[in-house]
């Protein structure tokens, strides 16, 4: 990660004369007008942009569009493998792929804590850059509030995105059928224990870093090599189990995972006993799942895994015909028990 | 507006038994899977939503698009003539309206705070509902956070909006012209006044009612009149005044506003000289100005007045060809003086 002074050097909004937040920076007069021009616009730079609009007009072709939105409150604002400002984009460019769409365009909200740090805003700035420009997606327009002191935490995100739906895939639960192979791209866990090993000042021999990351190429691969995806799902907060218990209810279709195919780190699995987690609820910012047809499975294997954010891609489980509505998961011993969502919160604040 | 008593009467939510918002509700569990699916989704029911997605696909036509979005941290939350929920609403739909396009579709992300009452939250949904299906708008996707007691402030709301532009006009500040008219739906500053006069306490004669109204009908009467329009903007932070020294100086064109055209409220001005606020500058959230050509003029007058938020709509100014970049006020005596935005902040939390 750069130091503080090297991304101040190259801000062309002048940080020195205000190192902080000001409420008059979501005012609407000048203060706030040279924020978006000299961070915002000039760092995002975009014909759309450069209109200087209430929102951008865009021709998206003939096909179909996805649209999601995602706010960000990820407390810390900085942890091991990402910060506030890449997981904005990874998270909704991952949504957008959930759907089988390529990001094309985000907007960007910002509500900022006045006192907040110009250069901490930077950083974040440059980072949600850098993660649209590897993610192919533009930034084409954007709001920014400020709240006073105390009524905020620093900074909180939203984007919203649009993508382009290149296939006829039905990509949703109801598509899922009995005997559909269930394939995750990676290991699980190490989001949710990134962010807290940072919050409970864990240290650990090699510092876990999440696995944030944009998904859309994976996905792309898969679509492209035209196989018959029935459905896919990120794993975000509520991790594993909680993504698939929303599938397996509504699709109304039976779940079986295989604990021992799951990819669990050692040391994710030895910070998650640290810390009384169950590494299958732990949120993923760089995992999703998808379903296929059985004779599809081995296919899209070799495909996820000839992907750097699939290299330990795996099968890990099937859907069945008995117990509609449910997820089972078969552990290491060969038993079998039924897995819900977990009624509250294990992880607050982590994306 | 109707007694929380009879809100909670039909809120399919069970708001007896988490009568606050809990962490748990942001966490990705039970908690939360029931208050998207019993508050948000049972409201703001349509098919996008039973999908269970992470996103909406939806298929827009041939037509160009227009994308925007604004988060909302008004405060209070409710105010006269509106709330955070139907501004959430009306600013993202307006912002669209801007651009020439019709909103279809909005994505809603909510950012509340721990502790926050369920009633005050579905006051708010049942608020933004009656205000989409006013503007003809659906709510196709959203995101719910929680933050921890003190991190946030009650409720923040990021709406993001597609519109479809079905027109060719090039609606930007350099499509103006040295000669074109300037014209404005209605009196300004009643958006600014109206929320401070519940945050100060102030009472006047009889209440100042926030303007704030979908602009997209008006709007479209005019495209579909066909008029040709150069350039709109609505007229929100920093008023009927940052909106024009943008325009100006993005289009580098010069503009006289007429002082005595500009409709303000007896009991807006008022209130404004008690508070020590300049009606040009203070907010609105029902407001726009309309660029048009002279022979387009009076037409357009004519037929903004048509409706029912243009019945005190005038002509207020007119573009020239001296002071490029520069707006001007010509007083009442007939005097002239440059007007630019303000610095800092006059309102903060005004939308």
């Amino acid at each position: 990660m750069k130091e503080p002074e090297e991304f101040s050097l190259s801000c062309p909004f002048p940080i020195s004369d205000y190192p902080n937040i000001l409420l008059a920076h979501g005012g609407g007069g000048t203060l706030m007008s040279q924020l978006i021009e000299r961070m915002f616009i000039s760092t995002f730079k975009n014909q759309h942009l450069d209109e200087r609009h209430d929102g951008a007009v865009i021709l998206p072709g003939t096909h179909c569009i996805a649209f999601t939105t995602d706010s960000y409150v990820v407390h810390p604002l900085f942890f091991p493998g990402g910060d506030i400002g890449s997981l904005a984009v990874h998270g909704t460019v991952n949504d957008l792929a959930m759907c089988g769409a390529r990001a094309k365009f985000l907007s960007a909200g910002f509500i900022l804590e006045e006192g907040l740090p110009m250069e901490t805003l930077w950083r974040v700035v440059r980072s949600m850059d850098a993660a649209a420009r590897e993610a192919g997606v533009e930034l084409v327009t954007g709001d920014t509030k400020v709240v006073d002191r105390g009524k905020g935490d620093a900074i909180f995100i939203n984007t919203a995105g649009i993508g382009v739906v290149p296939h006829d895939l039905v990509l949703t639960p109801s598509s899922v059928r009995p005997g559909d192979v269930l394939l995750l791209n990676g290991d699980v866990g190490r989001h949710g224990i990134a962010i807290m090993a940072v919050r409970e000042n864990l240290s650990f021999e090699s510092t876990i870093e999440s696995d944030s990351a944009p998904l859309v190429d994976i996905v792309m691969n898969l679509i492209e090599a035209g196989i018959d995806i029935h459905c896919m799902r990120d794993l975000t907060r509520g991790g594993l189990v909680s993504a698939l218990v929303e599938i397996a209810e509504v699709g109304g279709i039976g779940i079986t995972l295989e604990e021992r195919a799951i990819p669990v780190r050692e040391d994710v699995q030895g910070a998650c006993e640290i810390l009384g987690f169950d590494p299958l609820y732990v949120a993923n910012e760089g995992r999703f799942v998808a379903f296929v047809p059985p004779n599809e499975a081995e296919r899209t294997l070799e495909r996820m895994r000839s992907h750097p954010l699939g290299e330990s891609a795996s099968i890990i489980g099937k859907v069945t015909e008995d117990t509609p509505g449910a997820l089972r998961l078969k552990s290491r011993i060969g038993t079998h028990r039924i897995l819900d969502r977990l009624s509250g919160e294990q992880l607050p604040r982590i994306c």
